[in-house]
């Protein structure tokens, strides 16, 4: 059995999960008659401040319905260039929607180059450019090694673009990671973008599923976007049980994933073989360089043969971005893992 | 509580379902690691003859994912004017993979008309057209009212396309209804086409999914697909443990609903105010249409009041094309069901 | 040399339409500056009781612009199943769009089904079904043999779908043979539709382009769609000044095209191997249909046999649908030729 | 009368391009029977040392023609950020392909950066990354002011590219400026690139179009393409005569335009009040920015303020980026009138 560290999408359903999942009632939700699915879109709402929400299947189609949902056909959408939405959703928004994605630079820290920004806001006066739907901003930042946004960054931006008549989304997946480990309320840092998503599996440890909030405007198209990219599930009350115990259980421990991944940083900062900014550990995520003799970042044939080798020690990473190797701490994984997982890297490393 | 004939989709898991579910073994699917949905993968491609198989939250995902894998932007899809996917997904070949699509007639009994698809199907020598990447076939066909497609009338379509190097997709949600109907094996029904869907919601009862079947390179392509539209789901072998109690106890009773449709078909005949082609029902979708006092269809407005006066009852029917009325069997309506439904509808016409 | 019936987009410009190109005053229309094709635009605004005009490259251009400017992402539109739009422009609006097509049946008239049309149109309330955004007419109808849709005709559609607040788009690639037909202002046939397009090549003689008609807002936008599909030109004065003199000396003419196309009608309507409904023949265009011994619609070899023995004999007709052979009349072709290629048809038929 | 250095785009057809079209002979392009056409497409596969080529309306057609050809829907589209593609083609890969654009940094001389190429590319074995299917240059390239890319550095991206089997469209609109400006053979240029597109307007002075160019293969696809979005014009030959005289007549002049440049370039480096790179100015564009009382760049508000004061005087500039003010010189632009600028921006300036 692996410490698996390469994702928080690898947790398991917890035993409450489970029994919740047993005893779930259910009705068809394309008919929008599934209590439970009703009940966790409600208390979502609820929680985070928001008009309503929609369950849909995974974080992908949450992001890829709330682009969408926002903007047209041929209208763009500005993104981070180390965002999710740009790197990880196979083209989705321009793929599926048809609405082209302009990339502006991202600060180490997660937060969009508000210049660029700025200057990337396009009307309809110029036939030659697209007009700008929607910006997107990500957070926590997958990319940016588990980055939080401030409330006054998320503000700083969609003062910006509101400004503009254009409408903001947060890609949340990881937004609960955020509240925690600024110790804010989830509303106050929703409270001023137009929509955004996140997942219950992921750190939250449910199985399946994200939610997307929202004003109810907003919700009714999503959910006939919802429909068209095939979410619009039937008895998923079932999954959706699993949901509100996350919400109930699951928000207050992701402090000690964030305790066990700055564990983690500060171990592996030791080692002189990897460059580890164990300082700017801000949540459950830890991505790491491997560097080579003359202490240069290692070359991809490099980095792979360490992750096997790694991995024949009994630890799992996964690698991000160009040259990052990525550790993420979630449900399952405790102290002693680190510990453990700390050791079987030193002596992956003293092998080579 | 009603008796619910809306829809199949309306079914809630069995016992046995839910204990399974309760019990499955899990792991991160998008790593392609949850034994569950691997197990019923494999199950699904072995029962039905082909290669691979792909599990998918809907079906509207699953020919989604189809459409878009088979036919490139810009190339047509032939499908049948009365069929689900020309209807009732959205346009979604055509949003989201901007593939038109090219509506050919479809005979009562849910065959396409094979002149239309003969002389609708074109090549790339001809600059005005959109060439042909594509023929969808319905097996058992909603619309046209639980038709069963016969390997005879799915091989005349299959080896027409095929002729024209045209791969046949086959929205079969409901394909374990022909089967029993037809009382062949599901591969002998699906043996001449390039690829199927299938949903373990419907009859079979499961809460969530479908599965998509095809070869092996075709899989391959389709989970790509799938990421693109989100349904990459994580620890999908929660809903995936209930598909496979689906293909090993739900088929069978599939014979039940088709005779409680007959029986309900053969009770509605009797109404003078009902037009019932009770001989015609071949599985368990029963599509009526309600009579006015001249014999002609009634108008919106009165089957619209018909249908609140049922509900009053304690019956649910649905709408289904510009004047049908369509009653569905399902696992939970037995015999007693029926027979109180049709009471509830002669009282409901007795009101009039 | 051959007498060329294939098409009215044959006809080459008149020599005012060369001294007109030769002289036009030019500017760069992508700045709005070039005088000609402002003019060009203004006339036809003028001319056909519309705010305002768009020149644009091509009548298939002009038809995909109107569909994305009226039809957002995944909004349904509404065609005649032997349209143009529908057959002949690659998919456009669902290639290009995202927009599904909805294929409403077409009378022999040109005239779309009413019923089709009102059954087809759909809002947003049940999220399975596309939305409609807009519902196309074709006038003259070219698939239907050329067929003028009477000014009550058109207004019959318009109300309909006005009634649901849907536009109408009429592709109206040769809506001066209509209104010569019917001996009607253009103006009053385009009053009740949205938005049309017209082309000064085809029976007009202009080497290039079309215009693209509506009100102010409308054509605003479809500025923008022209400069993304690739059709804002530069010193596009140079073919709007072909397009000025066809206003101006082009559109009374075509009454003889129609005479011509009835003379050619009526002289074949007398040989037996050929199914010619001369009676019909509404304006340049006419359809017929070669018989074999069993006075049965010909087989494809047969009738490709027939037009390469017609090409032999000097005269090109074209194809048009599974069967049709279609001959056009236009500038060019006068009556002599007409009366040669009656010649040509016979001497080839009895060769046979 | 205005001294218009906003861009090339607005030269006017000389006096031969006139007489030229006066006497083109043509025929239907769409049949592929127009003489002129097919004798510029062939002069201009001979001369650049490609197969075949393809004549359309404008240069953004071309491009979205070679993206649409070149990228599948979902396909990956390498760019650079400052690429005219990116920008100002109102995101046509995407909107219409759905292609997703993925924009990679650009060096101030034009070339892209090269790591950030390889690290794009992606192949099919992450479901979560779309796949690349092509790499765009541009040469010259308009936002880095005129940048000449070399032979060797085409060829540093072709063989990145063509190393992973992915084919380079050049978007050469002003190809032959960096011809003359390198002294090398066109063909040389385009030796190494998959396909390529240059426009007959702007420097080349005729009234309208663009050529794209590549193998057979290629350039029959790109016609159903071209056909696709409305570019398959009728007697074409009309226009693509001045492109014959284009070809003949008018590259090797570009070298007046160059010296013009540089001769304006100089001037204005001598005003405190610009910033200007002279020794940069490679062909006909210039990119300077205006400098506030701090040496800093100017606000908006004062470069529009300046370009009304410089356009009082009679002379035309515009803006391109941020902070930009270009100046292009062209046909039609002589050296007394770049002196006349020279005095005019520096009474504008003088003004202020």
């Amino acid at each position: 059995m692996h410490i698996d560290l390469r994702s928080d999408t690898v947790t398991h359903p917890t035993q409450a999960m489970r029994e919740a999942m047993y005893r779930a009632e259910v009705g068809d939700d394309v008919y929008y008659e599934d209590p439970t699915v009703n009940r966790l879109q409600d208390k979502t709402a609820q929680l985070t401040g928001k008009e309503a929400a929609l369950f849909v299947p995974t974080g992908t189609m949450g992001n890829a319905i709330a682009v969408l949902t926002h903007a047209g056909r041929g209208q763009a959408v500005i993104v981070g260039d180390q965002s999710h939405i740009y790197h990880y959703e196979a083209g989705g928004p321009s793929t599926l929607g048809g609405s082209p994605m302009y990339a502006v630079p991202t600060h180490p820290n997660g937060m969009l180059d508000l210049d660029a920004v700025a200057s990337g806001i396009a009307d309809e006066s110029d036939e030659h450019v697209a007009a700008t739907a929607l910006v997107c901003i990500e957070n926590t930042h997958n990319r940016c090694g588990g980055k939080v946004l401030s409330v006054e960054q998320i503000e700083e931006i969609t003062s910006l673009a509101h400004a503009h008549n254009i409408p903001v989304h947060m890609d949340g997946a990881r937004i609960f990671n955020a509240a925690i480990a600024l110790d804010v309320p989830i509303s106050t840092l929703t409270r001023s973008v137009d929509s955004f998503m996140f997942c219950i599996s992921k750190g939250l440890s449910a199985p399946i599923g994200s939610l997307l909030v929202g004003n109810k405007e907003f919700i009714r198209r999503a959910t006939r976007i919802r429909k068209l990219l095939g979410g619009g599930m039937r008895q998923a009350g079932i999954i959706a049980a699993a949901g509100l115990v996350a919400l109930d259980q699951m928000i207050d421990r992701l402090a000690e994933d964030h305790a066990h991944c700055k564990r983690l940083a500060n171990g592996l900062a030791e080692l002189p073989q990897l460059d580890v900014k164990a300082d700017e550990v801000a949540t459950n995520i830890l991505i790491f360089t491997l560097l080579d003799k003359q202490q240069q970042p290692a070359s991809d044939a490099e980095i792979n043969r360490f992750l096997a080798k790694v991995q024949a020690q009994g630890v799992l990473l996964s690698r991000m971005g160009p040259k990052g190797i990525r550790a993420v701490t979630h449900y399952g994984i405790e102290t002693q893992h680190i510990d453990s997982a700390l050791s079987s890297i030193k002596r992956a490393l003293a092998e080579a």
